[in-house]
């Protein structure tokens, strides 16, 4: 069995092979190159070939399904990107900003053909008609999952529970589907599919939350990015849903304060919002969520009905997208 | 065999059976269930169907593949619309207009999974590879297209044949594509299906280029909306093209002030375009690649193994889609 940083090698070369060098016009291949050429952790096709080899699989005959969710999660960030005009990604222009907006809109719309296409390569004829089922009903969730993002945006009155579900859908069901893909063309049984399933979304819920605590508390190494840019557009995460909730009249009176001023600056916000974060304790309250989430991934794939050095290398793989040791 | 007014009564109404009432949130499918309401002569799945009845197949075995194709083509719709910053469809507001540029991204994108999800929707085992290898390079062919005509905007030296590749990417690949999927889908042989793709690809042509002549000399009758769209907005049609390779040096100098003329009134440019056009004579030149194509179409049919009378109806399609009797 490969270690997952060695699995990691094997689709960053996969992927720097999908040149389209066959397709024309450059003026619309040129923004799908250079998106998949931004780099990233390549967390979905990792996980998909850990599934796949954990249930006794070899790489090869998945490689497609797994380069495939990398193009399909790169399509989303594209048009994510231009949907929330944001103007940077992996330290580099988005697409719409090196093109415009209509080559992102064609290019991304050219990614999730791809991202089909590869899907349907190089499969059993029998695993064609699940696999396919599982992507799309997948991608119908995560469409699901940024439309009520969008509509939190306008909302004041987003409850912890719709936003739980908007993460979920949004982002921890492309990891739940590159778990269960894994297992799923590797012959698994329903049951263990429903598993890896599972610990694919719980996983996908502690990494997504860790991520909105690390925009708060992080720091540029541990976060990968600059810290306070939910903060900095009253993004209504976990935390400022809680903090509203839990927070003394003075406090959420405070805190409204913050989220109506329209001209501030960025680092004073930052510091004055967490300081109120402190105080309803909404830190610890997200620690103890992500701990939920990552404890019942660890269930979920304990159950799988696989050996446990089988399962060794998905469980650090885990834990090393937490960023903790083994 | 069912008349092409039977199988477009069918399919409306397998059309109108798709509400994704299952589906939420509203915000994202309603803008969806707008642009598949406001009708259209649905010549995809019509196709589609007709060709699959060719074949001695029922409709109720395609069904799903030729309403997928529908809303395909819709989707191409709704982005093309956003990226032309076209207000109006069939006589209603597009849907950035209707709802917003963000809106428009995210429902076409979902509609373009949901044509996958119906792509895969019911077929044989050993039709499905073949059936979603079709579909994919279709759309892939139809994003190329669709660059190609924005690239052309900005250039002034669109040769013919390239104007013609353009069109048989953006439009006749996808009639190519339903005309074939109908053969294939009912066990035709290999020859049988590209021969049926031929048709469809040489139908598209002719149909391109008569909407490209009923611009200019239609009426709202026969062209089905309001003349002059393309000499408004100096589209590079087959005319355009031709007219400026053709003209004496007078002519051209003429047509080049008015592509150069920023303010002028609509209906005025139109008149004297228009006679330009037809001094350069490419109003019949328009006419013969119509029939040359249309011929071809006729040819292609022809070819097919089939009796007769089981391509007969397809046929009086052909002829309806070009507004012509039996």
């Amino acid at each position: 069995m490969h270690t997952h940083t060695e699995i990691l090698s094997l689709v960053r070369d996969a992927l720097a092979a999908q040149t389209f060098s066959d397709r024309r016009p450059a003026g619309l291949y040129d923004p799908i190159r250079y998106v998949l050429s931004l780099g990233g952790k390549r967390i979905r096709p990792v996980l998909t070939l850990l599934a796949h080899e954990a249930f006794g699989e070899q790489p090869h005959t998945i490689i497609n399904q797994a380069l495939g969710l990398e193009v399909y999660h790169n399509y989303t960030l594209l048009h994510d990107d231009l949907m929330d005009r944001a103007d940077v990604r992996r330290g580099r222009p988005t697409v719409h900003k090196q093109w415009n907006d209509n080559a992102a809109i064609l290019s991304g719309d050219t990614m999730l053909v791809l991202a089909y296409r590869l899907m349907a390569q190089g499969l059993a004829p029998n695993r064609l008609a699940p696999v396919l089922d599982l992507f799309t009903e997948t991608a119908l969730e995560i469409g699901e999952g940024q439309q009520m993002d969008m509509e939190f945006e306008t909302r004041t009155d987003v409850a912890e529970d719709e936003y739980v579900e908007m993460i979920r859908l949004k982002t921890s069901v492309l990891l739940a589907c590159a778990a269960r893909m894994g297992a799923l063309v590797a012959g698994a049984s329903d049951t263990d599919q429903r598993r890896m399933y599972a610990f694919g979304e719980r996983l996908g819920l502690a990494f997504q939350l860790q991520d909105d605590l690390l925009d708060v508390y992080g720091d540029f190494a541990t976060f990968g990015k600059q810290p306070g840019g939910d903060i900095a557009c009253n993004k209504k995460t976990y935390l400022l849903i809680n903090a509203l909730r839990l927070a003394t009249p003075d406090g959420r009176a405070a805190l409204n304060r913050w989220l109506d001023m329209e001209t501030f600056d960025r680092q004073e916000k930052f510091v004055a919002v967490r300081a109120l974060y402190d105080q309803a304790g909404v830190c610890t309250l997200c620690e103890q969520r992500i701990a939920k989430h990552f404890d019942e991934a660890r269930a979920e794939l304990d159950a799988v009905g696989l050996p446990a050095e089988r399962k060794h290398e998905l469980w650090a793989f885990a834990l090393s997208l937490m960023g903790r040791k083994v």
